[in-house]
């Protein structure tokens, strides 16, 4: 078939996307689908998927098939590598967050959290689940659990992460949340006075819980794409200046970036060599939008240094509060904590959730979580990138809920998020996401929620005003 | 109607108790039944009773009737105040903790905990309550509950507590269980350093959780009956030794003491006087064997110094880690370390509370609850008299589900549970409930299981081993 006749069909295609026939999150044709429609061989369809591949147009979702991706507009470029202070910064966050997170102003469109819509929540499975567990479990779960949570859990979690082999239900500890874990986690390693290594930006709650245990925080430079700079975690390890590390791996929030495997492997070599602990965040790993679970620090980790913590609050019930946390060579300190602080978790829950890992509920309901969470990222970057002022940059998350969009810095998005909450739209200020002064032309955006019209509208209402500002 | 009559009558009664026809926690006729029985007087009756009263044979069970409450022989005598060092200790009970509470031993008779067995939970009626919220609660409670905790039982723990009438739900805190919310409360109110003034003996969770937050604990003096000792709490806040202060007001763990309200009234007014906050911990103090619900410090406190604890941990679920604190003046310092900590609390299991709560099923199980230990506490005592070593003595609990057993100094209790456990009994020696050097000849009996031959065993068991380390 000659190059001419693939150019064709291709440009068709981009018509029909350009018109907004095919929509994003459309799925297209499979390779044999396309040679029976257009009477072609294989190699053509490849080809001319490949073609509109390479413009950003479509994507392949593994084992999925072919997709639309993208408009015929230019996609908006990523942010650049963010330059924090080298020095520790101590702004107070509280006032702005108790502003967003606590505003009485009636709210239609939540842009603000990082959380999935309750439509994309398996609920009526979970509610039967806890039925079965009610009748399963001894004491119907009333009783206290063991310290160390819920065994079936602590050996389904085990076996779910299949990138980590070597891991056993004697490696974990269950935790109300993955926040719980990461407290646990820096009251167990830090002291008062301590350097935490963080990302830049980084989620507010984790910059609250560091300052609230009197640890100093130091912010490093961080790749929308492929996390924290190496060479900046190097030289801060090297110049004796943390003492603790914090990562979020995998689609860190705010930013969505994926640390590289050889990014992860070189980082525990780092802290293996300057015995530094790491209290590795994978809360998000499980929405992947490649082809494969992206791996995790701890899978290298042969000192013990690694804390890998997670929950299914990001994907299944944040309300039921399950996390966990593997502690490596810290588990007694952590049992500890444990046991001090709480003695043991809500016992139901967690066999709910056991259940459903152990009967593949979890692996069914995230196959289509992640579809969703990926078109619906898409559509809000098209969204942006119609609407948003020229020149605004936006994240383009690997896996989770999140998008990091940066302004003109002539744009203060604390004003933005007045005017925005005046339209009934919320978005989080970009200066909620560290202690320094940097970051006030950003947001964050979720995009948890299925893509509707009044998304549409609430994200062009917000781009008015942007544009306003602007001017 | 003669003395001699009434003698006679109490007589008769007197040795139907002695031989065991009329037991441990049987109900006597009410006097209207009397006086049909015996064709007396109302007069008579009551004076018959007042009688067996004053022998410690049977007593009055307010809204329920009379019931027999001891055998023929003469009950123990209580411990005496306890006299711990004036100074701080600092002996490590983390290991005994783990021999007693880790052991991989076989038990039959579990005497080591602080629980209500299964059998006493209203199990069923908590899993309809499950059902019920499932139904009823946004989303079946799988999303983020308020950070406050679920407001339904917040006004419902606000309406419960009748003898704070002052208390509302925006005033509480909800936790993961008891123990969690003086958690909280240590970590706002304590530096490490600082030092913590308790009871002694005292739980241990709440010395190893001050402990592990870098507090120095201070032991006073403290009686079985009345609990701390006013005296010696005013002069370690007159010498200025103190900056914080735990108190179990009800029914203390592991002494059963119940301070009476002149206490409480005088505690309030010195914490005031010297500005120290008080953590008044009663989780205890749904669990009273007297005619009402006794009443707290917070009741008295007008300066918002007094953070009042309590759980569901003692009276329905310990699994379901619902626990919450009223903070005082300290609520937006509380509220703040549990958003970093947890962000929020398991949502279904606070609802199922608040419903139970809510339509009465709480205080109806209650009613039965308390009727069962009371007697429990009176059976144990019994046996406890009939075949414990000559001297022994043992608090005479007013509330809670635990008995303090002083023996004589020769024995060694922690001899006497490596003999014991043997035996497959499981018992606290007295030494995990102190970081000084005392209560080694002391031990804490739970009487949370209901009486039955095989438990009638175990403590004739162990009242022998006791007696061979006595010779």
């Amino acid at each position: 078939m000659s190059i001419i006749y693939i150019k064709k069909i291709s440009r068709g295609l981009e018509q029909q996307i350009k018109n907004n026939v095919l929509a994003i999150g459309d799925k297209l044709p499979s390779l044999r689908e396309f040679c029976k429609i257009y009477g072609t061989s294989q190699t053509t369809a490849i080809k001319v998927y490949y073609e509109l591949e390479s413009k950003g147009l479509i994507e392949t979702r593994p084992k999925s098939g072919y997709f639309i991706s993208g408009s015929l507009k230019r996609i908006p470029a990523l942010p650049k590598t963010s330059q924090p202070d080298p020095e520790s910064g101590n702004i107070l966050i509280e006032d702005l967050l108790e502003k967003v997170y606590n505003n009485p102003a009636p709210i239609n469109i939540t842009l603000a959290h990082a959380v999935v819509a309750d439509e994309l929540l398996p609920i009526a499975k979970l509610n039967k689940g806890l039925i079965q567990a009610m009748r399963e479990l001894k004491g119907s779960g009333t009783g206290y659990g063991e310290i160390q949570g819920n065994e079936k859990l602590r050996r389904q979690i085990a076996r779910h992460t299949f990138n980590m082999p070597d891991l056993r239900h004697e490696d974990i500890i269950t935790t109300t949340g993955c926040i719980n874990a990461i407290a646990y986690a820096m009251m167990a390693l830090g002291k008062p006075g301590d350097t935490i290594a963080v990302e830049s930006p980084v989620y507010f709650g984790i910059l609250q819980l560091a300052r609230s245990l009197g640890l100093k925080v130091l912010e490093l430079p961080t790749h929308s794409q492929t996390g924290i700079e190496i060479d900046a975690l190097k030289q801060a390890l090297e110049a004796n200046r943390i003492n603790l590390c914090l990562l979020v791996s995998n689609f860190s929030n705010p930013l969505g970036s994926l640390m590289p495997d050889e990014h992860k492997k070189e980082v525990v070599r780092l802290i293996q060599k300057y015995n530094i602990p790491l209290i590795e965040d994978d809360i998000y790993g499980d929405i992947y939008f490649g082809a494969n679970r992206p791996g995790t620090c701890k899978a290298y980790d042969e000192s013990g240094l690694v804390l890998w913590c997670s929950s299914v609050s990001k994907t299944l019930a944040p309300g039921y509060r399950v996390g966990w946390l593997s502690p490596g060579k810290f588990k007694s300190e952590i049992l500890r904590l444990k046991l001090f602080h709480s003695i043991a978790s809500t016992n139901i829950t967690q066999e709910v959730i056991a259940n459903f890992l152990e009967t593949g509920r979890y692996e069914h309901h995230l196959r289509k979580l992640r579809n969703t969470l990926h078109t619906n990222s898409l559509q809000y970057i098209r969204a942006i990138n119609d609407y948003f002022p020229d020149g605004t940059k936006v994240s383009r998350p690997q896996g989770g809920m999140v998008l990091w969009v940066e302004f003109d810095k002539k744009i203060d998005t604390i004003k933005l998020y007045d005017l925005a909450i005046k339209k009934g739209v919320s978005i989080a200020p970009g200066r909620l996401f560290t202690l320094q002064n940097q970051f006030s032309h950003c947001i964050r955006l979720n995009y948890g929620t299925p893509w509707n019209d009044s998304l549409d509208k609430g994200l062009k209402d917000l781009a008015d005003i942007a544009i306003q500002l602007s001017i």
